[in-house]
């Protein structure tokens, strides 16, 4: 597989993948794949990352149902990035992170601080249960 | 600086940045930053990176003039990646790539090969001189 071995991977065999959501451009989380991750994301058509903190392969969505439907990936001039556009799934409007929010980066810099500036949409308990 | 401590810095000091184009919502590049890279860029409101090649601070179009003005930072969910909305200065349109692309993730998978498929805007020879 050419194309897998074109990815530079990192001294642990993975590398950094941005989900960006297709429909808004907007930017929803950032993780990490091995090279089996990647291959099981072509395969399914469906994000699946490696866990750093499970030391597992983690099809996004497997316990909240927020699977992130995979369009387009993009691999970066030095080849050690990924972008994936994605449909972020299981609610609307998408919710990617594990807070109940539209996207982990919900937190602006203002003033000397991180401020949270989006809202949850859906309660963390009510998702994980 | 009480924001400097809340992000949580990788095992080298680094924390991985995404540059998304503020007015068109494009992913333009994957870089790193270390806490002097993150204050000067705040400071500066222009991105400044850490350079892990050269190991030294990089202000971002300090050789090729492609500066990027910072609109906006944002912090994950685990603290540990950046998101900065950019306007790529020095050329129209942006040019964010050392390849004279506007974006580093020009090469999209198909059919089991990542294919080039955004122009190069600038010769690379005419911008880094």
């Amino acid at each position: 597989m050419d194309w897998l071995d074109s990815v530079k991977w990192d001294g642990d065999g993975l590398v950094p993948v941005i989900a960006q959501e297709a429909a808004t451009g907007d930017v929803l989380m950032f993780a990490w794949m091995n090279r089996e991750a990647l291959a099981e994301t072509v395969r399914r058509g469906q994000a699946v990352y490696w866990s750093r903190s499970r030391g597992r392969l983690w099809h996004k969505g497997e316990e909240s149902g927020h699977v992130q439907q995979v369009h387009e990936l993009r691999l970066d001039c030095d080849a050690d990035v990924i972008l994936m556009k994605v449909t972020q799934l299981g609610h609307a409007p998408g919710i990617a992170c594990h807070t109940g929010r539209h996207s982990c980066f919900f937190r602006r810099y203002e003033d000397g601080a991180w401020r949270t500036v989006d809202p949850v949409l859906k309660d963390p308990e009510s998702i994980y249960k």
